[in-house]
């Protein structure tokens, strides 16, 4: 293919309409990049299903130009669906050092980490991928070591910024490169591909730092036992809880498996400082007096299987919560998860313990690691791109975005709202969009690993809000003639009283259905009792339950 | 009974731990008084059910003590079980004047309006109930004609607050008794029972006038059609929307059936100020131009069926959204329905909406109608009750509303924290809690107005999650023979992938189970069945799905 029929396409497999399972494609010509790939975890609705990943095919099907999977930092949205994606595709895979620890322990999980190739880069590393060369600058986040990803085409310069804030005192020096990204916008960026969190936020993201000084005053004022949750990832806050519990000479105990991995890796590679001495197993925490020990535990979000929900039962072997204990959520809850962190707090205060919890604004436990709109209109002026694809949000966040971008001077028009699967095409140093490729949502069922279909899950809904009823008769396999009455069980559907009376007239209804056939016509016979029994029990009850005849032909 | 044999008791049947479905209950000797009867709304969690109610078998066994049913104020989780309660219990009602109009709006839905005995009262009335006088005091909520009751016993002064706040400022002359008050805790309270929703929040409520100013300045900024929604039973901000719309001379139409029936209800009854030729039918919004038009509609929580939900996607006949006209939503999400107010904000941008939407503390379009922490410690502080009894939130909220009861003078351990069903005996003005009565939760399945019992619902659960299983097998009625290999139907269960091979294993198994069987033993092949299957699918999937073996001997 010579240059001239080469067009630059950018588009996302997931992260768009959505937090979580972020997945986005760069392709010139023949040379594919892909950066992220996360993971979104399934709410209620879904029922049964734990995790959603992006759809691949179109990248199964393009697979002779996949030069790489690029990853901008460690978040579950961001590297959550690479043991799965690495199962069907074989590409190798490009982060910084402390990312790469994190991908590595899903790998090992997921018993595929010998047979894949993962890069080692950082901010400095120039890679080449035919027509495509990458740079890197570094950003401030709520994880360390996280990059956004310049992409040097022969239609110029697409930004990539990954997940950022500005920070100007963060913690452990993850300071961001803005005088790199000053230079980068200087040199020109046709597009800039830029986050969308907190684009609802007005203001600037306070810094990491202010969470500090509010541990450390709640660790000055505890009494007793301090036990505090955060996102195990968030190395900076957990280096903040260090320096808290070294000027409160206690020692650390650490609590879930992921704080203990992750802190794990943190400390291999030297992203978090801990002194040895400070370290404690939890079985030791009741041998000392609780003023002088903190447990740092997972659970912040309310899981129901992490640290803190069971430390909230009291059903931690080696930990217990005292009357007088103080236990910190270092984390707002997420949407959606207040109620189970409410649960976890109701429970606390009925062990006696104090608990410091609610809205960041007033406890002051929590900043964001998403720029808040001022954050975002200094990522748009430093790189004053061309065009302007604003990425990772749901529809209002992508629409305040592009408004915040044409307040800092993108032009109106040059700014494209896509959605999963919508192509940006730049050719000539124009954009435009117009084309669409297969993307959406592949479920993964908790366990098995496996991936399930969208009936399944249709089902589940049926049998969940409407229960079902199976209905089975016996006929003759000559001429059809019943031999049995019909019997019906209902599960989830029937209600205690008028049962009887109801399965009973069910039946009724099948016999009349069945009876007139002539001959052992099953799938007629299925069907018949199926319209039947459907229109007598939605006349009866107002609900559709979902009806299984089975015709046993003797 | 002589008094010596009497004890004054208190309980709750609903309101503790939750909130929702309020339910109080005291009683002495003979005679029983209800104070509320609310619903809750079910989550998600509970497939398919629409509505929660209070378990009343207590108050059906002792129907002959109950002299009455009355009523604080109309919001539904202190009304919303009256027509089913009133289906099992006769009983009179009081309530004041609003109150009992929005009471009688659900009793004619449910038909039973003829039979009921309504009696209307209000902050001046006096009750006579055998040994138990009752006597009232307005308060600020953000409904209008709410009342705080005093139960004047033979032990003393029982006072229930109902859901308050103080405005000092508040719209339509909805003021507290606050001087009434002051005199009712001078005559001395044994006992006061008062709401803790805010317990969590600092400060003091700000004034429901607040948002008067900010709905006016959001009007006069408009330049399109205004589409606000807000509570429709929060009649007092619905003032405010008229006021804003007189000055800015435009025409109201009213959209949702609850917000039309709700405004003629306080229309009617004088609690809500609007001129006759403000108000048009929907159907003439498009005559007009837009910036003379204001569509105050309900749907403000994302409730899928509401108004402002069809307006979102342009899925209302009559109105339709335009560019650049502006959508309030004049209520905070409640925490629960953050996600179906988001998509609906989503889809307004996208029909190029402006949307005032988010955070109270941002937007100023709404306050609470309940007290924050120095609202109730000026109620203790009013009351100067000897015994303290939370109610109307979950456990941190009681929890810490103790705290604040024992700042402003509550002995330590005079306070009640109780779940529904814990009764607080009071005898010779001391109290105890000793006993429990029978309390719970009945479930309103969402059609057909019936009751429905626990297997349903974990049975519901297994198969949404799960799902299931159904095996037939045909045997002999003599010998136990099988005449038929087994057939197995899964619904909700088997991966798309190796089902096939997965059901014919499953076959397998069935044979090899029931053939050792010599007699038709119907009962025992189904529980090898369940047991064998059960176990084989677990070792293979890591799923437990319903399993339902049916045996037709013939």
């Amino acid at each position: 293919m010579s240059e001239k029929d080469k067009t630059l396409s950018i588009f996302a497999l997931g992260g768009i309409n959505e937090i979580g399972k972020n997945m986005y494609v760069i392709e010139y010509g023949d040379d594919l990049l892909i950066v992220d790939c996360g993971a979104k975890f399934a709410d209620e609705s879904l029922l049964g299903i734990d995790l959603i990943i992006p759809d691949v095919t179109y990248l199964q099907q393009n697979e002779h130009k996949i030069r790489g999977l690029i990853v901008t930092h460690g978040h579950e949205d961001h590297i959550g669906g690479i043991p799965y994606f690495l199962k069907k595709i074989q590409c190798p895979i490009y982060a910084t050092r402390f990312t790469l620890g994190l991908i590595e322990l899903k790998l090992r999980e997921h018993k595929i980490l010998r047979e894949s190739t993962l890069v080692e880069i950082n901010s400095k590393s120039k890679l080449e991928f035919g027509d495509i060369n990458v740079s890197f600058f570094r950003t401030s986040h709520s994880i360390p070591d996280c990059l956004g990803i310049v992409f040097h085409t022969p239609e110029g310069n697409i930004v990539h910024t990954g997940d950022f804030k500005f920070d100007l005192t963060p913690v452990n020096d993850q300071y961001s490169d803005i005088h790199k990204m000053a230079k980068i916008g200087e040199q020109g960026v046709i597009a800039l591909i830029s986050e969308s969190t907190n684009a609802e936020r007005p203001g600037l993201t306070p810094s990491e730092k202010v969470v500090g000084t509010h541990i450390e005053d709640a660790f000055f004022n505890a009494t007793g036992k301090i036990i505090i949750s955060t996102f195990a990832s968030n190395v900076n806050r957990v280096q903040q809880i260090v320096n808290a519990t070294m000027k409160t000479n206690r020692r650390l105990a650490l609590l879930g498996r992921s704080m203990v991995n992750v802190v794990k890796v943190a400390r291999d590679r030297g992203y978090v400082d801990i002194p040895d001495w400070m370290l404690i197993d939890a079985r030791e925490v009741r041998n000392l007096p609780p003023e002088k020990v903190v447990v740092l535990c997972t659970g912040s979000q309310g899981e129901p299987l992490a640290a803190l929900s069971r430390l909230s039962t009291n059903n931690n072997r080696d930990v217990k919560v005292l009357p007088n204990d103080t236990v910190i959520f270092a984390a707002s809850p997420i949407p959606g998860n207040e109620k189970s962190v409410s649960k976890i707090v109701d429970n606390l205060f009925q062990l006696g313990a104090k608990v410091i919890y609610g809205s960041a604004s007033i406890t002051g436990m929590h900043v964001s690691g998403h720029g808040y709109q001022e954050d975002l209109k200094l990522m748009l002026t430093l790189m004053k791109p061309k065009y302007f694809i604003p990425i990772h949000g749901e529809y209002r966040m992508l629409h305040l975005h592009r408004l915040l971008a044409e307040e800092v001077g993108v032009e109106e028009g040059h700014t494209f709202i896509i959605r999963n699967g919508d192509v940006v095409d730049i050719k000539n140093q124009e954009a435009r969009q117009t084309r669409k490729i297969p993307a959406g949502d592949t479920y993964v069922d908790n366990v098995g690993d496996d991936e399930i279909g969208d009936i399944v899950l249709r089902d589940r809904k049926v049998l969940s809000e409407e229960g079902m009823l199976v209905i089975v008769v016996t006929i003759n396999k000559q001429d059809g003639n019943r031999i049995s009455d019909p019997d019906s069980i209902s599960r989830g559907f029937v209600y205690a009283r008028n049962s009887e009376e109801l399965i009973a007239n069910v039946n009724e209804v099948v016999k009349q259905t069945i009876d007139p056939f002539k001959e052992a016509n099953i799938m007629g016979m299925k069907r018949a009792i199926k319209k039947e029994v459907g229109n007598f029990l939605f006349e009866q009850t107002k609900k559709k339950p979902m009806i299984l005849p089975i015709i046993i032909a003797v």
